[in-house]
């Protein structure tokens, strides 16, 4: 497994000078009445420094081990590979679990782009760690936003801390995707909690030992619930009663029945949960349990896209550091015996750059949405928060779907730059690649997510979402004329972008009239979205080098090198998926499902 | 793990219909005198028919349990997984060995095309068992073209019947794609043999007890060896020393160092070899190993390409069996509370049609190509005989890297329709991916035949291959003018083929220029080539079934259907490709190596 560098001065750099995070960030009220003022960036500079020595230091060198042991069940206990407890612990003890969560419950209260560069390390350096505490967030959110002021007092106050884990249950075997088929019931009693019963699968660190209680929110229908989704609450199981004071009490009535086993994420327990009666209490309104899984799944599907930006930063680093050690051949045209590294290789140099051209976009479009969801939640004016919000809806599933889809591709070109190393474990290439494939499958299959942006994104408010997010990138592309040399980001990003609109207004078009064209549509159009919103990040970044001289500095040198690597590469892909979309659903449609 | 069922029918049908192989195989002379005459094809249909028994019925079940059980090291003897020892004494006793060798030899004489389609088979039921026989026909075209008739007599006989095994000693720690930088060396001794001293890496089947011998075929270099990979020689090194009558008789002075530990193929052992003064005899001409060596890997290029077409048409079985079954949602628009199979899901439609898309086409191309073997190895006529093998050069690396790059997609495809269960070990699709990775890496990773494409093989006598190829694909564009319906496939194609025309002349142009430009330009332009050769196939079925009167049958229907769907929704990555082609090499030459 090759060393992880945190990129923290990148990451710095963007939310200076990419994103305007300070002063963004200082215009909005403070999250807490004795929250911090003025500028956050230093603040935040100390946080990343030590986060990514945790990163590093902690969880990196778990990685492989990590793999290679795997979790297990034993006598109905899960056990974690060596040194996770450990490292659970640290992560606790440092504070990590709370990072941006509400002082009011014990969080820091730091902006929700520390949490997300947080994420990304932590995904980078072992992405089955970063679970556990991803996990426990969605609960948190959850409950914050729709249990009762009891039961968040007794939650949240550990779940924060990370003392305590959180654990989503949605899936069931028959369930997957269509959650209104599930089946798993809570009888309400005379106590006001309720009994729940039944069996969930694919419950993602459901059981383990790291943490004192886990505390499963859990899909489950009501005596009087009508069929389908509107028949769905969501409740909260702890795997042991809290006592009068609040510590973890009496066993629930919940076992784990086995644990998966799986292509890659090993050190991460994947539950066959059987709930046999367990004592639970309502969170939100009875039948409203969507709605609040919604609140999770939105979390949880920005924290998933995050992951894939992880692993591609990971990949990357691996075959950098193999292309600069491994000798192999000479550059074209190039005289001597001696042979020379394969970076030196262009085609090496593509792998290389098709990665980077994902993550350096990628993580800058991810802070973006980051400081949007800090405005949706604490900037005064509520016009202001509903347009924050509204485009942190839209670029919810392009996040989660494209980027895993992307930092999947990317650990398979890191992979492919070690050649056979790549494919031997020890080298630990193939590991990313067998974890980053998880993420294009849970919290929603990639499928959804385009579903989702397709569908329902788009026809909101008649299409106000995507028409607000347009108008956005066009204003910055038109104010960007003034800058010497911006045309040569922006001209390809323009064009793209018109595509991107044409091929929406179409797809709105046709959708209503017959409404298979959305899925027929779905992923290329959430393909060609990714692209343009990446190519409007490699803009911002091109063009913030230039105001800043150029290519004076390396870093600003390497944004106008890799933006145009992008422009010129692989943004052409719009071209395609606009003409493959224009040919719409009937040649999809046309074979019979009887001839597949 | 999905059952397996040989697309038999399908196979013959493209032999019949599109590739008119009965009359193209009855004009060339029998491969031996007393070889049969007339159409082969009732021959090749039973033949087809009991491969498909062996692959599904003896192969397939072993897939699952040899992955789970891998192999092991024992006191320096190799252990393959239960039940393969059983299955390759059926394959040998089954003839299966010798299927296309030459009867000179023991082989049956059949066409190549016979041989292609059993490796389809054994790659879709058991990806890894087809390593064995893969190997060892490698290992058989380099001694039947370059070795003694000393040699020949005494290898060629157990090789081709598969009682002994062959293996591929290429690869070192230090010289991998560069193998002028291998150091094994080879020292003549009195009696005329060679005694071989070194250590090799990667050695697929290098060792096991399935056959009762082993010949390896060794790059290394004799002691007047000039450096470079001009002074590299191959010689023979059997597991045991064959006595006066031919039987293994001395063990050889060599030894498994370890086993590999791999993502997949785990019933295939990775062998690092050592070779500590065995003795071994030259094959071809001293220092001219190299040429030697690209008759094995010419062969092993064409077989790894359909182990990536074998492994996408199990993807694509076992997706489709899923999604017949798996109940999630409804139709779009569709009313009623009860679930459909997620087959009727337009998203889910284009994840099959994909890998449709490739497994109709590439299937033609690879007989297309199978057929030019025979020609080339049998034709009278020496100008269709060089013809012939340059149809075949060129497609080569075309085929080996393009067909397993689908094929790997096409893995992630169908693990993606089952959701979660894709990527549970038990369903068996996640096995599919981590085996089908290998073929974009072994045998010249897939940037290596780009290069090989874009390089080598566009400047054979001033780019005459292309031309000749593009001069055939245009000539039958335009003599389907004639039939009724087919300008709606052959202009799609034909606006394809004229971008990598344009392509084929920029690069070849600017390549004289600057060597650079081949490397930066080459793993997008062999994409672009693979799509206009997949779509020529497409458009020669589309063809072929409205000749048949359209879509009168169940198979031209979906011909007719899955031709669309590649022209509509899958060959517009060609203009994508072009424009990004278009832009050359400086957009990936600009970021200095430093700042990687």
């Amino acid at each position: 497994m090759p060393a992880y560098h945190p990129p923290t001065e990148e990451m710095l750099a963007l939310l200076e000078e990419v994103l305007q995070a300070g002063p963004a960030l200082a215009a909005l009220p403070p999250l807490s009445p004795d929250g911090a003022e003025g500028d956050p960036l230093p603040l935040l500079r100390d946080v990343l420094e030590e986060a990514g020595r945790f990163a590093a230091g902690v969880l990196a060198p778990l990685n492989r081990s990590g793999d290679e042991e795997g979790c297990r069940l034993e006598n109905g206990v899960v056990r974690v590979p060596q040194g996770f407890t450990e490292a659970y612990a640290a992560f606790v003890a440092g504070g990590w679990g709370g990072l941006s969560q509400a002082p009011e419950w014990g969080g820091q209260g730091l902006p929700r782009a520390a949490q997300i560069l947080l994420d990304e390390m932590m995904a980078s350096a072992n992405f089955s760690f970063g679970l556990f505490p991803g996990l426990t967030r969605g609960a948190v959110e959850a409950i914050e936003r729709h249990a009762s002021e009891d039961l968040k007092a007794r939650y949240l106050p550990k779940l924060v801390s990370g003392e305590w884990c959180g654990a989503m249950a949605l899936t069931e075997p028959q369930a997957g995707t269509d959650l209104g088929l599930l089946r798993t019931r809570a009888e309400p009693q005379p106590d006001g909690s309720l009994r729940v019963t039944g069996g969930k699968i694919f419950i993602t660190a459901g059981d383990h030992e790291m943490a004192e209680n886990i505390v499963h929110l859990v899909l489950a229908r009501l005596p009087d619930a009508p069929p389908g989704v509107r028949g769905i609450s969501l409740v909260l199981v702890p795997k042991y009663l809290p006592d009068a004071e609040g510590r973890p009490g009496a066993r629930n009535a919940m076992s784990v029945g086995a644990l998966e086993r799986k292509m890659g994420i090993h050190a991460s327990p994947t539950c066959v949960m059987n709930y046999d009666g367990a004592t639970g209490w309502l969170v939100g309104a009875p039948h409203r349990g969507l709605a609040a899984m919604f609140t999770m799944m939105n979390a949880e599907r920005l924290f998933v896209g995050i992951q894939g930006l992880g692993i591609a930063e990971a990949a990357y680093q691996g075959a950098v550091a193999y292309a600069r050690e491994r000798r192999q051949g000479r550059a074209a045209g190039e005289k001597g015996e001696a042979a020379q590294p394969i970076l030196v290789h262009p085609d090496v140099k593509r792998m290389l750059l098709t990665i980077r051209a994902f993550t350096g976009a990628g993580r800058a479009l991810a802070l973006w949405v980051a400081l949007r969801m800090e405005e949706a939640a604490r900037h005064p004016d509520p016009a202001a928060r509903a347009e924050a919000e509204g485009h942190v809806a839209l670029l919810t599933p392009v996040i989660k779907a494209a980027f895993t889809d992307l930092g999947f591709e990317a650990a398979v070109l890191g992979q492919q730059v070690l050649g056979g190393h790549g494919y031997v474990r020890e080298w630990g290439m193939e590991q990313l690649v067998r974890d980053a494939r998880i993420a294009q499958i849970y919290e929603g299959t990639n499928g959804v997510q385009a579903m989702d942006l397709a569908g329902r994104k788009l026809s909101v408010e008649d299409g106000a979402l995507p028409a607000r997010f347009f108008a956005l990138v066009r204003a910055e592309i038109e104010a960007a004329g003034g800058t010497l040399g911006a045309e040569a980001y922006t001209a390809p990003l323009a064009a793209a972008l018109k595509r991107l609109e044409a091929a929406t207004a179409r797809l709105t078009r046709r959708a209503a009239a017959n409404p298979a064209e959305t899925g027929a549509a779905a992923s290329d159009y959430l393909r060609l979205f990714a692209l343009v919103a990446l190519g409007w990040m490699w803009a911002r970044m091109a063009l913030a080098a230039l105001r800043a001289g150029g290519a004076a500095t390396p870093r600003h040198r390497a944004w106008l090198d890799v933006a145009r690597f992008f422009m010129a590469r692989l943004l052409p892909q719009s071209v395609a998926l606009d003409l493959a979309l224009a040919e719409g659903a009937a040649p999809l449609l046309a074979l019979p499902e009887e001839a597949y």
